[in-house]
């Protein structure tokens, strides 16, 4: 643990709630369906004059506003009222080893406009951070909109970060990083809160926001360089203790007789299944790769050893995805990453292993699946972090409070 | 799925509160620490008369009481509150394949009374659940109390539970329960809820109550005839998509080399490492064992094979357990189950490849423990359960509302 934080962000306890109301208003009108205020009130089991009290906060807010009239009933037609996902924006930035990818998304996490580029993370946090910056306020301008917009700035990174303090903890490809009080930083040059999180763990939120919502747990892996695991559960990220949650990389898959791991382990899935695992194997065998991109394109001009190689891959990260999926019971299970730009076949050797190796009763409705949102997948979820955060119920509550 | 059943039990919806108060107020009391009615505005936030009102409706419903008179600070000494854990009381039941064990728990979780009996599982569910009633009833009248103190019923099966309705589903060891509607056999006869969950999940439940309250993440592993494992997260049972969450015995630690296992494949903890296959395993090497009790009695009893045996049956369950480590990052991991009684050779041998196999931010705080609450931790799980559910503040809340 680093230390508490003034810019840290709990969210607000579930035993002490103010006032209940606009929050829950909110949150029910957020699946975008108008409603009227007698609606409101049958949902929600409040008095129809506590919904108009909170429906003309929650409009004074302007988080919703008026939507139409529905069909009358005789005598004048009731208004609607709609959730206003333009009502605040957020900067929402994806940042890798190498290469950075910045969204400004509206509440309702849809992307208004996007933009990427070479970013060397190891360069530190001062010229990063300054580039999420400089190019998100360029977003911004361009959309027509100002910082004074800004519900908050969600940020991944390509390392284990502490999300309540927004720091990075131990990151090994990261150097300078360490500790660096990231919210901070980015709170001195932009307004709205700042929210950071472990890349695998965006990019999971992402998937889960864009494609699976009806589902309550889900597993998402990311096969790149390395091999991350970001867990939802109830529709949340899922962080353990220390926040450590989700690390499958470094789960034995080859034993003691398997190759040496950079993480001082031998036989670790990452070890043996990794983008860079794969690449060194190749070129053991003569085929020269150098990365994980190396060994998809080796692999869509048909190589068959990267074919193998891959499926293989595939196989041995179903071995640990079986144990996963009988501990954790997901409904479904997303891969992602580089690896799986390869196509059908590291999906193959997961599926072969997990419905040999997992429970029928754990896998009778599992869903094994490719990543749609691709490489939009962690600005996504690094969005829907904030937005989640920002319009919880009870900071709603108090931010319309009267 | 088994389809819904009217005596199923979700909690109540978050987005849609009623008017709420006295259940968050009686959550708070929940401590013991009696409080004054100011005292209970101020953690809440709640209007004097607002509160005035949720103590009257509490105190009406006995759950609580006053309890005596604040220091005054000038004028009349103000009252206190305090919850009536007496109010009413719980049937837990903890049966296993042999033996039943039935206690009455008051509603902060104590033993008032307790018994315990062999009973076959396998007689089917008319007999054994008559047993919990009748027994039940007997240990009620001894106490002075009548059923209609019952706030419920909590009961463990040695088998998949479906917990939403209660039933059993396919449960091996278990002919006559697969899909019985246990709930609604025992509501026949007792007034209050019926709950029902599996042993392992009942057994973590009451450890993490009786000794890890402050800890929101707890594994629990039971390792007995056969290998489970109940995970407690966020101080709740984590149950997954089917709420076959938590399985443990079944992912692989010995390959495709390794022995068979009763559900059909090869390798999988239960078969190298539960007490029936370390029994099997001395019994080949000419040292008559037959169950998970003569492996204990034999390790007691200082035989080195056997000894040798659970450490390295703890070293087994270590390599799954380093994964799952890796995965859930709980605080706590406890080790329950008849092979634990041997002392510390399982321990030691978890411990040994737990701390060499799994990441260090991961282990920097874990706990690796012995069950402390042995052979109550399921009845008091049982009792925990239908307490939590009870007490749910939403649940309260219509209780009590005027």
């Amino acid at each position: 643990m680093l230390g508490t934080n003034p810019r840290s962000h709990p969210e607000p306890a579930a035993t002490a709630p103010p006032s209940p109301g606009a929050g829950t208003l909110l949150q029910l009108l957020r699946d975008g369906v108008p409603r009227t205020r007698s609606e409101l009130a049958a949902v929600t089991g409040l008095a129809r004059s506590t919904v108009t009290q909170r429906v003309d906060a929650l409009l004074a807010s302007g988080l919703i506003g008026p939507a139409g009239e529905a069909a009358s009933t005789g005598g004048r037609p009731p208004t609607t009222f709609a959730f206003r996902p333009e009502a605040r924006v957020v900067i929402a930035a994806d940042l890798g080893a190498t290469h950075g990818r910045l969204a400004v998304t509206d509440l309702a996490g849809a992307v208004l406009a996007e933009t990427s580029a070479d970013l060397d993370i190891a360069r530190g946090p001062d010229p990063v951070l300054d580039w999420v910056v400089a190019r998100g306020r360029d977003l911004l301008t361009g959309l027509g909109r100002d910082t004074g917009d800004l519900l908050g700035i969600g940020i991944g990174l390509p390392g284990p970060v502490e999300h309540s303090t927004g720091r990075a903890v131990n990151p090994p490809i990261m150097p300078g990083w360490d500790g660096f009080d990231v919210p901070g930083h980015v709170s001195n040059r932009l307004p709205g809160s700042v929210l950071v999180d472990n890349d695998v763990n965006i990019m999971a939120l992402g998937e889960h926001f864009a494609h699976w919502r009806d589902h309550d747990h889900l597993l998402f892996v990311k096969a790149a360089t390395g091999i991350g695991c970001g867990i939802i559960s109830d529709r949340q990220v899922f962080r353990g203790a220390q926040g450590a949650a989700g690390d499958m990389g470094h789960i034995t898959v080859a034993g003691d007789d398997g190759p040496a791991c950079r993480c001082g382990n031998t036989g670790c899935l990452e070890a043996v299944a990794s983008g860079a695992a794969i690449a060194a194997e190749l070129t053991r065998q003569g085929i020269p790769a150098h990365s994980a991109r190396d060994v998809v394109e080796l692999a869509r001009a048909g190589s068959l050893p990267a074919l193998q190689a891959i499926r293989q891959a595939g196989r041995d990260i179903g071995e640990v995805l079986a144990g996963a999926v009988n501990l954790l019971n997901p409904s479904v299970v997303v891969i992602g990453g580089s690896l799986a730009l390869a196509g059908d076949h590291l999906l193959a050797g997961v599926r072969e292993v997990v419905y040999q190796r997992s429970l029928p009763l754990a896998t009778q409705h599992l869903r094994i699946v490719q990543s749609r949102t691709g490489e939009r997948g962690g600005a996504i979820g690094a969005g829907v972090m904030v937005i989640n955060h920002g319009l919880h119920p009870a900071r709603i509550d108090r931010l319309v409070a009267t």
